[in-house]
């Protein structure tokens, strides 16, 4: 039980404490309020871009949101903290109010399910809830949604790149401490086959997978042979799970042939080798010639797993240098690239080139005292960082090919099956879309009830689902948006009175 | 209760277990090995480059050696697997096993403690431990120490950059999961002052620090007045912790002007205002411009906060360009700079540029059945990637003037008195110094006992004997080797009998 403070209703940063103080004080803590989960911009990771999101995390948020307690423990953290006065920071009247509450009873919270695509600058999951809860969320929202959202989308991408090859997730050794778990999870949603973490995959009923290491042919080197009885002992406690690991001395010359004749052993003895699993040096080179040499023994059937520092696109450059360099050692092209099997670890667990996800959580309106909802803005000063304002719903439209062709922000109410359908650029003035009936074969909207006051209503099912809702998107997004270089962009729209809402707000609050 | 499944015993990869079970079916699971943890490359930014690195993470990591246990519920997870020919992949026998053992009871462990400057190559943790407890401990070992060293390392770089100013930690929205709880930890280990993460400074007993977001100010705009109103309530709230968030509409025309009115008012309460932050925009410039208004206003002695995508480039560029623009608003350099804070987030805690610390776990020696170490050793086919073997220990050699001038890993039992001391390029033949008795001050062993046969039995203290000794470490390295960037390459060296072993390995192995 040691984590609960450190994993509990404390995961929070702490400002979200004083400002639930001050609404308390001002008699705006019970005051609903509408907040929304949005990103800024796709990952972009210097040589390479994402032209759409996946979003993830969902679950696991919830499964906190619906733990998580302003307990006595909690209250008792908060005491210790002093003012600049040396008094006490939060006031007993506060911590007593956050202790009736208690926890998160009287949140709702809609989202874009796990493994759908998402795009820049629309709300993805939206709160509503009273003021000082929907404050108190944000933190632990971003921090399971922002990295989940990262992971998954780009796992999505390194599943693209290996074309139908399979993906197995690696990376437990290089993730964030227990945000690993939220790794491999997010992993398998994106598309990754399988993972190594071996909880995590219980946990979602998803069988862990893994064979072994160098230290174990290191350990027969030392006292017990050498690489090909270690090999041999790996072949008698698994033989009909056989992949063996070739480059702890040097694959060509000693590891493919020891793995290749204890292959040929276990023929002998009735069982079928799995493969072998390549971890330095030159991988495509390498697979090649290890492919060779295993179809001259008759092993053709057999996998080759690469590893070390892939991402989508060294598995690009991979493949192709295979496709380039297998004629020559007269392999089929085709038949080699599917034998290929891609093991990913620290570059898709730290989504390297852009380790963290442009997520930011935003008040958009509040209710009045007299009950109406008064739409919230920030204007900044830097343009980009500029919400939309309001109470709003999100919608995905479909092209006459069943293709997305935009995501539109309207304000609640909206009638989306009016035609022609006007949708704006956000921040390009005069620039937009008419679409007619010809033009739109479906309207779908994107927000779906996860929770109404603090219960969940939703069955999303599981990694199985998320994995199926991602690959119906990409299916129907178009090539050059899922382009793993330079990606076309999507179009994100606004309907005109959002867009007049959110100009009228902006001239309201410069003028003032 | 519900995750320890995923982060207890089971917190590893797949691959630790299907080799334990191996070793156990050889007759080696009990057999003393030793693996060491080491880096190979120091993080590189791309556009910086890091020439040390900071120890962490090794207190977390006791933490869940001490408590994880192979019990029913891991062994019962492990019994689902299924083998390629659909039995059981773990067998009963080799479960029972495991849960006799039960966990990390015959582990010793030594290591370079938190917080010291530690190098590429050099053995910063090494396990002595049967064989297979081990092997179990490698993906959790390298899951905890490898990220809070890249955090430690990165918030040590930061804070250098900050040159005095206070440095807080706010990344747990773009944190990593509940991982976002050991960047907290390793960026306090590594200089920042105060993190915002609650329950995390909680168990550490050092306060979270936090003031309000943009959330507040848009609230009050939306049903409660508007910036001022919010800034006022704020006041109310926190007379002596008011720091006040100045850019949600525009930093130099509302922002600043409400807040200077708001702590005149406060003033005439008595009370002392702290400062504000700001969060967009020119920081730089708009810090400069801020400070001239609050300065006329007669409160000079106010902070200025600054975040928004810091890290210790960005630091360093924008002390540059306040030095540059102060003097035309009349401002004295020097104090301008000293009334900066810097707020870093995303870019602390996800290490931007590089998110993963390249260390790994090796075997260097296993007992052979007489019970004589036996070095183990990995050739592979990336030069880089090669270990050095046996059983060894790690030194720090500092210069007549107390600088550090070579980290020496030798073999365990090697004098370190002789003068002169030989110390050797690792890779490179020929290349070497030799430290007659005026060149070397003293001698330092940097592993030392964490655990012995399962027991802690060092006390390192917390973060604040921590931070200690990173700031004596730091004070003791060349500073071209702390260069932000292109940093001066500092020394790592070993002996003549430890290179003799490694390359009679490498012959022997290459000629088996």
């Amino acid at each position: 039980m040691r984590n609960v403070l450190t994993t509990g209703i404390l995961f929070t940063d702490h400002y979200q404490l004083t400002m639930a103080q001050l609404y308390f004080r001002a008699g705006l803590g019970d005051r609903p309020a509408r907040f929304e989960h949005t990103f800024r911009a796709y990952p972009d990771y210097g040589t390479h871009q994402a032209g759409y999101a996946i979003a993830a995390g969902l679950g696991p948020f919830v499964d906190w949101m619906e733990t998580a307690r302003f307990d006595d423990e909690a209250a008792d953290a908060l005491r210790s903290l002093r003012s600049g006065d040396g008094g006490a920071l939060f006031e007993d009247d506060f911590l007593d109010w956050m202790q009736q509450i208690g926890g998160f009873g009287d949140v709702s919270l809609s989202a874009v399910p796990e493994g759908r695509v998402v795009h820049r600058n629309t709300p993805i999951a939206v709160v509503e809830a009273p003021l000082v809860m929907a404050q108190l969320l944000e933190s632990s929202l971003l921090n399971h949604l922002n990295y989940a959202a990262l992971i998954a989308t780009k796992a999505s991408r390194v599943v693209e790149a290996a074309h139908g090859g399979s993906v197995l997730e690696f990376g437990l050794r290089r993730a964030h401490g227990f945000g690993g778990n939220g790794a491999s999870r997010s992993a398998l949603i994106g598309g990754a086959e399988f993972s190594s973490n071996v909880g995590l995959s219980h946990e979602l009923g998803i069988p862990s997978k893994g064979t072994h290491g160098h230290s174990m042919v290191q350990v027969f080197m030392a006292i017990a042979g050498g690489e090909l009885e270690a090999f041999r002992a790996y072949a008698d406690a698994y033989p009909d799970d056989c992949l063996l690991l070739v480059d702890t001395i040097n694959t060509l010359e000693s590891g493919v042939p020891n793995a290749i004749r204890v292959f040929e052993e276990l023929k002998g003895r009735g069982h079928r080798p799995v493969g072998i699993r390549l971890d330095s040096g030159d991988l495509a080179h390498l697979a090649v010639r290890s492919a060779a040499l295993l179809d001259a023994a008759g092993f053709a059937g057999t996998s080759i797993v690469l590893s070390s520092q892939l991402d989508e696109l060294t598995i690009w450059q991979i493949r192709n240098q295979v496709a380039e360099e297998a004629p020559r050692y007269g392999l089929d092209v085709d038949q080699m690239l599917s034998r290929l099997v891609y093991g990913v670890g620290s570059r898709m667990v730290t989504s390297d080139g852009d380790p963290s996800f442009d997520g930011v959580y935003k008040a958009v309106a509040v209710r009045d005292a007299a009950g109406a909802w008064q739409p919230a803005i920030k204007i900044s000063d830097s343009p980009d960082k500029l919400a939309l304002p309001g109470v709003k719903s999100l919608w995905r439209v479909y092209d006459e090919r069943g293709i997305a062709t935009a995501d539109v922000i309207t304000l609640e109410g909206e009638d989306m099956e009016r035609r022609p359908l006007e949708v704006l650029h956000p921040t390009r003035p005069g620039v937009g879309r008419s679409l007619d009936v010809s033009q739109v074969s479906a309207v779908e909207p994107l927000l779906e009830p996860v929770v109404e006051n603090g219960r969940r209503v939703a069955d999303f099912g599981g990694i199985v689902e998320a994995r199926s809702r991602r690959i119906a998107d990409l299916d129907r997004l178009d090539a050059g948006v899922r382009r793993l270089v330079n990606p076309h962009t999507y179009h994100v729209s606004v309907t005109r009175p959002l867009l007049e809402l959110k100009q009228s707000l902006i001239e309201a609050h410069r003028a003032g």
